[in-house]
């Protein structure tokens, strides 16, 4: 198997800490999205949508989307499960990883992508041209403060994101919070649950990767 | 179990098909989404995204977003397999199904909730309310129609989305090809794998649903 990755970018380091925290390690190639390798015919043929992570297996299939690639090695090593080990864990692990997603990631991506120069024209991720909405970027800012608030109120009656056991919805929500601090949206001084929760998952050895 | 259903609306319509094609019967809870039902007190105890579809649990516990509900009910009724039966498979339907997310379903979302009277300040589903900005309609038709290119190739060497075998995948494509209608976009003369596939999966009885 070989893992492409881009060490700088938020989405496959959703996969670096899922790897690290079963203690995987996969022969990995970067892509430089700064110089746009992504785009380059050879990456294409990998992900037609031109976004990293991607996993290729062996036999030459191609898996991208977060979920997907660690669905996969969660199958292959199950231990230590970070989707759920009963069907209603799992449930609560895709559950809040959608939410976490939607709310906060996507949520990101807009604020980050329609504010940053260099993306004028790629205002969304892959191959085709989309220019920045300025209003996108105040949205997106919005959101993700309204997602820190929504994840405060979870954390205050849960240890973890998907309940008392951590999973990758914690994964997802962590690399939220540290994307956010790139435009400088920090955890509100009111979000103690969401401070406490952050401190102790980033602690984790895996929090580095 | 209960399952909180809007009979006019493309995200439950996905656990509809999903639900028709493994035989399963649910007590249903139509949620009124056209009066607002979504964000009374009730509903938001349910979900505080107040967007359905939504599975309560005997235990009370309540799973909302697609993917965790159908993952959940496959779980529980393994036949027949909608989420594929090997680890390669699986990531095949969980990628697909993401693709068709990203790249369709909320493409559809933007390019209808930011044209729709009546959502003048709903242009995203949720408690909140967000003006709608009319360049997204735009863009949002165009991202509509390069998935359908995008999805044309595909089908062109697979019979279903994600490979060989009817899936999710194709039970959430099939939803996007049909809240496409509603704007009026259609499947491209010169799609014909896509328009090929669309006839197969819409023949199923499921479809009805």
């Amino acid at each position: 198997m070989k893992f492409y990755d881009c060490k700088t970018a938020p989405s496959p380091r959703r996969v670096r800490v899922f790897l690290a925290e079963k203690g995987i390690e996969l022969e990995t190639v970067q892509v430089d999205l700064g110089s746009g390798e992504q785009f380059s015919d050879a990456f294409r043929k990998l992900n037609p949508e031109c976004v990293v992570p991607v996993l290729e297996l062996d036999n030459g299939v191609c898996i991208s989307e977060v979920l997907a690639i660690c669905h996969y090695l969660e199958e292959l090593h199950p231990e230590p499960a970070l989707l759920g080990t009963t069907p209603e864990e799992s449930a609560a692990v895709l559950m809040w990883n959608g939410k976490v997603e939607q709310l906060g990631l996507w949520a990101m991506a807009e604020a980050f992508r329609n504010a940053t120069k260099g993306l004028t024209n790629n205002a969304l991720p892959g191959p085709d041209p989309y220019p920045q909405i300025p209003e996108l970027a105040d949205r997106g800012r919005k959101r993700v403060g309204r997602f820190f608030e929504r994840l405060d109120g979870q954390l205050a009656v849960n240890e973890y994101v998907a309940g008392d056991f951590y999973s990758m919805a914690d994964i997802s929500a962590m690399v939220v919070v540290d994307f956010a601090a790139w435009i400088k949206i920090s955890i509100p001084d009111s979000a103690e649950n969401l401070a406490r929760w952050y401190a102790s998952v980033s602690k984790r050895p895996s929090a580095a990767a």
